[in-house]
């Protein structure tokens, strides 16, 4: 007999459950935030052919759909409490069960934050996750706060997700070590949790970049009512990403997606500040760029010139992966 | 040009938002609950051929999908704040959208529950919502408070949604009258909100009713450690519901689910002030049995007889609809 809805739950999803007051089993996970916090909130759906594609390991699945979500937290500056997880799966497959929830609670275990409630059910795979993090009242970063002025950062390096998605596609062919390490990078995201806390009371406005480095940029600067200068050629780039032709590395970084690195601005004066908080978390940033007072995005090269705009953010619903 | 993910939050999803810190278009919502109280939060996924049918209207399947999320809400005592939404579509399509955030935000209004944040994306329809309320803390209804000699007690009439999926089945033909009456069960459940609040420091335990009146109470029981023994033909039904053969009646009303009435507990000397709080909520509440303090499920008929108990719970994996 096959396992149904709560033995399903029972045997992969149920852990004790230390600090919301309640968890799984009950209509509602109860949750109290430190005296002075406030409970940063976000939602994301992960949905097969459109963020992962059916090739993913389930262990990595289950990576990337909680890290994708902590990256949320990340560009917020709140620390991982808790999260619940609403999956519908065609069926019932312990293997896929098995590496799902091992790959999701290791992250979760490192992230410190614990699976509170949630939902199956039969259906298309899709995995919804909705994630708790604490911030101190009034301190979440936003995307409303950069000024001109600033200097404008990016954590780690991006393009390196698009490039292995293009790979899978077949426009491109990779070497082996070049395939798998941009491959881990689609696959396995490492959100940026520590560095958006050191970022808090520093970084001016943040945001992170699932949609394309240049798409998630110009959601800060229409909150902020600014403009941008970016240095395109200075956008940090794995060593896989050097060795394709420039015009890939440009598309790959600026307008790559599922990057799940933060993009965020500071003022000039606290640059020092910005590169001992990146030490700390051990994730490089890079300056690519200064917020202008003036409206719209401009590219320019290691020269100064400008390059043309035409890297569009990617959308769930008019692209295809 | 179809719309794009943005253009569609935009248009569909955008509200000013009063109580929230932050609203949609950040990377979070920011949450602070008031001073005292903890936040119940559930999350309820939605998927078709499992939760709803594809004849369903958009506006009605609106109103549930948030409907099922407020009434674990009630289960809990807890009084509705706000909710995310997370909604995957097969493709843009704007009548479906309209139609859909019309009934979804008429219920929510009604609630006092504000949409804070979400995700939209393109794949097989489904629909997340993770829903937010607040309750003093300690003060929560819990599952694990049945104590034997408890009255046991259900809101409402149950068994009509059940019903109408059998007439969707074509198992049973009712009259037009009855279909529609029992159809509007099924598609527009109304959440016991106010019945849940005023509950509160009354019941010993509550569920929702979502997976059969037995299948939940056995949820009860085993958190509680207690038995109970059920009066079948106590259970409250509709006239619709009473027109069917004895059979069906007990299969609708026990194992019928969709309900989304509450089903609890509370001692004896608090039978008036249950009823009291049940007038204050505008939902009749019917006594239909006790807690035991042996284990198991004992059903018995109007004259004490016992009754067989072969009523399952709904699973939303080994029970197609």
């Amino acid at each position: 007999m096959p396992l149904g809805e709560f033995d399903l739950i029972a045997k992969y999803f149920t852990r004790p459950v230390t600090r919301a007051a309640l968890g799984i089993g009950d209509d509602c996970a109860l949750l109290s935030p430190a005296p002075g916090m406030q409970w940063a909130v976000s939602s994301d759906m992960l949905v097969e052919g459109r963020h992962f594609l059916p090739t993913v390991s389930p262990h990595k699945l289950g990576h990337k759909a909680l890290a994708v979500n902590l990256s949320d937290l990340a560009a917020c500056g709140a620390t991982p409490r808790a999260f619940t997880l609403a999956l519908a799966l065609p069926r019932v497959d312990e293997a896929f069960l098995q590496g799902f929830s091992d790959g999701l609670f290791a992250l979760a275990d490192e992230a410190g934050c614990e699976l509170v409630g949630g939902d199956t059910t039969q259906g298309p795979l899709n995995i919804c996750i909705t994630v708790f993090g604490e911030v101190p009242a009034g301190q979440a970063l936003l995307r409303s706060g950069a000024r001109a002025g600033d200097d404008l950062y990016v954590s780690g390096t991006v393009g390196d997700a698009r490039l292995a998605l293009e790979a899978f596609r077949g426009t491109v062919v990779l070497e082996r070590a070049d395939f798998e390490s941009t491959r881990l990078a689609m696959e396995q995201p490492q959100p940026r949790v520590a560095l958006g806390q050191a970022l808090r009371g520093l970084a001016s406005s943040a945001i992170d970049v699932s949609d394309g480095l240049l798409g998630d940029l110009a959601h800060i600067l229409r909150r902020s009512g600014v403009g941008a200068e970016v240095q395109v050629d200075a956008v940090p780039r794995s060593a896989a990403l050097r060795r394709r032709p420039l015009a890939w590395q440009r598309t790959c970084t600026l307008a790559g997606g599922d990057d799940y690195e933060l993009v965020f601005t500071a003022a000039p004066a606290d640059a020092d500040a910005v590169q001992a908080a990146a030490r700390r978390s051990g994730v490089p940033v890079t300056r690519i760029g200064t917020v202008e007072a003036g409206p719209g995005l401009h590219l320019v090269d290691r020269d100064g010139r400008p390059v043309d705009n035409r890297f569009g953010s990617f959308d769930h619903f008019n692209a295809a992966e």
